[in-house]
């Protein structure tokens, strides 16, 4: 059964940045946005996305993240996979272990969608 | 039973605004994100938060709110009290209607924690 299936397409991102501000955003935006911020709703996943972000432009090492949030190896990678389906980080395997890296401008567009209207 | 048990408490909002970007977030300040974007992780949702976002001072009244989405009152007032328990828009009943509106600062501090590092 291919994970694909939960993969936000990069034309579903270039959908998703119209601020939520504006007025109603429309279905295909509102599924895009809905599920980032389904792939956020989680305390570990929030965590292992602000190491990601504060990573170097090398990018997060798995191996790194495990002891900060507590958990074993194959949690965190489903946790992680979670983050990849939902279009925030991406990843890279080299040699034994996968890093990875935030999507570019994802989180500026999410960041924009939640911007408050001005004027 | 009292649902206010899953609402989010002032004190809490003001852990939640430091950068996600700016190295692993805190078990507080990750459980309060990750409760808002929970709330989020819901295309009608998202809606209720654009219609809210986008209304008056006056508020966006839930009667205003059913038809552009598609679902019954009882539907849709459920969604918003998900909204309301997150922290992320307030509730006011004016005579037969409740009337929401965004909680103040929550979605400019939801989008400071997702801008980007920079530099």
């Amino acid at each position: 059964m291919p994970s694909t299936l939960s993969v936000i397409e990069p034309s579903a991102l270039a959908a998703c940045c119209s601020p939520v501000t504006e007025g109603i955003v429309g279905d295909e935006a509102a599924t895009t946005l809905a599920r980032m911020f389904k792939a956020l709703g989680d305390p570990t996943r929030v965590k292992l996305l602000s190491m990601i972000a504060a990573a170097s432009d090398n990018g997060a090492c798995a191996c790194d993240m495990t002891e900060p949030v507590g958990l074993s190896q194959p949690t965190v990678s489903h946790h992680l996979k979670l983050l990849v389906d939902a279009g925030l980080v991406t990843r890279e395997q080299r040699g034994k272990w996968a890093y990875y890296r935030v999507a570019p401008d994802v989180l500026g567009s999410l960041a924009a969608a939640l911007r408050p209207a001005t004027g």
